[in-house]
């Protein structure tokens, strides 16, 4: 039911201290933990020997020691010492889960180590870019991942969910285009001479007309970056360009819960440190109002499994995500890679 | 396990305001509204496009908008707007439950539309009738709506369970009698020359014995009148005559809990504003003390699903019921009406 | 999954007031009360007319009268009265279960009433006994007996789990050894010239090494008796020499939780009230640690039916206990007498 072999946000570097702790991805229960020399490590969090959660355990140098009868294991998993023993069987050892850290989180690679790509780390570069300022977080929303990612690739629910924020009236006069290029997913559209949204405006400063660009890109599973570019309309006494980048990583927590790990970044006022703050916690309201939504979808949808929903011309990006999600889960099932390269070219 | 082609009672009409509520009946979800020129409507509380609950959304005019992607649906179920189209195809709807609203409360009729009869709707007529007085309410019961129905068919339970208020103990000692007329069942008890109950002694007055006569009627599924004519015994030196008229309308929530709608009427002091609040509260503990042991009945019923209680006398009227409503429910599965008219004669 | 014909505990004495009071036990429901005479009683909670729970009845003499509609059950569960009627049939009864009070504590025979066997109570002597003190209590625990009781059979985990209270760091260092006599299991560890934990040391007053021996004895299914033995070593320059006996009885409310009652006994100072709490809440704060550790040990075997822990040489106890366990459940399910006395000699 999830694509394994693919690298998703598992937690923000600043989660990593001297304590152990538990998420569960996938609906497996992983630890994470750093070393004291500062090295992120991500376990399954169940002791080999009794079942105890290792997370309530004890960090100790580069290994972990069980809270109940203190077996150690190391980075790689291994079981390094078992108490009142002289040396550990070799096959003694829980599950390790590759880990990459950048850009303030901890990517996690829950499917076969085998197969493993560092080269397949989704693009999220503008956290951290001096071009570009910003700030994120993480939410946690009781519904599918797959409801959140739908969620983004229709923006034309900014009208009724988000009537205080990201509210355009103009956006359902205009169509979008989706397509396909390799395994990924892009979502375009442009709405020319439009009012700008509050968000945008305040963020901005926008009082006249602007033209409106969105496009968002989905990387299977659920790594979705939205790019909004917002530009003074000509001849409308203004001359302001402002871009966003909207960052969203979705980790399926269960079938129907996921950790939401976002990130707003803007290329303009880079050092207006009360910018970042207010841009973050405008950003946090508004998804505040999707996850509202999306629970009680959820909750809808999970009394009626056999129920699907009505497709429009907005959904085309919601189609082509789950025809390629299918077909790539299917793929990994068989023993396939799971995601191609964008320069395999369309298919779909 | 539901009767649907019949009336339940699906909301107080007060309970409809400027914002769409969400109620489970017969384990569907309902949305309820009332339309801008105050029409009450019900419909099936999931959007047809992306299965988001439409009780989130918002009321314009005599239509629903839903609060995700605005799609907006009519009184009669069929969307009237989808946000960038220019027109609708008539097969994009969502149920709608045919209602009644009558005597402050919303009657729905939760089967085949088809089949909907005004002239089914359970008589309540003491509400609201100038010759009557009183009031009512709306209680949560964690139980099946057949335990809630067998408590009130077995009025014995007042001597144990409502101690402080309906209790009389020679309720016991006088036998009832039980009979079906075409589906209703009728459970009678006539008590000569006993002491009044601490209930009917506060409200009427009565210091001297009286003769008190409990009439329950059940019209199948789950709606109960029961009539109480407490009047002086002869020769008790007190001459005081009164009548009340419990109504009792259950509508299943899910199989093992029910949305229990009441009203306590009189037919004495109808001006008294005190004894109405009075009256309510009293029958509203009354009914607490219920609840706290119905489900606690419902838990040990459901632990052991094959488990069947005892039957005494007492339990005619349970037993009928229970005949009554089997056969009901199979008729309506097999395709035929599903509740006779009184006139019919005798069955069961 | 449960052994029945044994004695549980399944209440304190001073539970037993003039209120009757409900506890799952082996996942049935059952009700405590005590007779007016003072007899303590055991039923099945669940009334034989409409399945009301006894418990929220009342205590009339020997009898209990069901809160619903009345009926009145004696001790050995046969129904005395029902309400308007002259004679009640002698099939109207709910299951009585046999009881023993000893020890402050109500013990109550799960299993056939036929094999009722009053000589098999386990002995817990030492409560009461002029020659120590103790006191006791009970928790409820999140997690199977067999946990709790692996918890115990594996003294080793104090190291860990209970850093500032029983942990003596010299606890792996010493191997166990575990035998069987009859169904009983033994497990012993001796750990000469130690330092005294920080629990010991404060009862007894230690500041030199110590001999101190464990000897942990299994009365299956689930009874536990810790003999701790602590004594001065030779040429510490100390001379004290102290036992404790902890008394652990776990009774199974589900196949997931357990009522665990337990009582700490000495064997010195046995006039110090306030050594006695002192050690009560030390005990009580040293078992709250162990269940923090066995509910999150349960949560993640619940993930993961099919699993199964590692064996080391610390855990001989607990495969002795798995495999006696089974077999009894086993006899027990044939029809076989549940558990063998100790002079049968050695099995396994």
């Amino acid at each position: 039911m999830f694509l394994k072999d693919c690298w998703y946000v598992g937690a923000c570097s600043t989660e990593l201290g001297a304590r152990p702790f538990a998420r569960r991805i996938l609906d497996e229960p992983v630890v994470f933990f750093r070393t004291t020399d500062g090295r992120a490590v991500a376990l399954h969090d169940r002791c080999a020997h009794r079942g105890a959660p290792l997370s309530i355990g004890t960090v100790r140098g580069a290994e972990i020691e069980c809270g109940y009868h203190g077996f150690r294991y190391g980075p790689d998993g291994q079981c390094a010492f078992m108490p009142g023993h002289h040396s550990v069987a070799a096959d003694v050892a829980v599950r390790a889960y590759p880990v990459i850290e950048r850009w303030g989180w901890i990517f996690v690679w829950m499917g076969d180590p085998a197969r493993t790509d560092p080269a397949r780390v989704p693009d999220y570069h503008w956290i951290g870019d001096p071009d570009w300022a910003g700030k994120g977080d993480l939410l946690w929303v009781g519904a599918s991942y797959t409801l959140v990612r739908d969620n983004l690739l229709d923006l034309t629910h900014a009208k009724y969910v988000h009537k205080q924020t990201l509210a355009t009236d103009a956006v359902t006069e205009f169509p979008v285009t989706a397509r396909i290029e390799g395994d990924r997913i892009r979502v375009e559209r442009f709405m020319p001479r439009i009012a700008a949204s509050p968000f945008f405006a305040a963020l901005g400063g926008y009082t006249c007309p602007v033209d409106h660009r969105q496009m968002i890109e989905l990387e299977p599973p659920a790594s979705i970056v939205i790019s909004v570019c917002v530009a003074s309309a000509a001849g409308s006494g203004e001359n302001i360009a402002t871009e966003f980048r909207v960052i969203n990583a979705l980790t399926p927590e269960t079938m129907r819960s996921t950790h939401y790990f976002w990130s707003l970044q803007r290329n303009f006022a880079r050092d207006d440190a009360a910018l970042n703050d207010r841009m973050y916690q405008m950003n946090r309201d508004t998804f505040l109002e999707d996850v509202l939504v999306l629970e009680r979808q959820q909750e809808r949808i999970d009394g009626d499994r056999g129920w699907a929903g009505l497709i429009t011309p907005a959904d085309q990006g919601i189609v082509l995500a789950d025809r390629v999600l299918r077909r790539l889960i299917e793929n990994e099932r068989r023993g396939f890679s799971a995601v191609a390269s964008a320069s395999d070219g369309p298919r779909g």
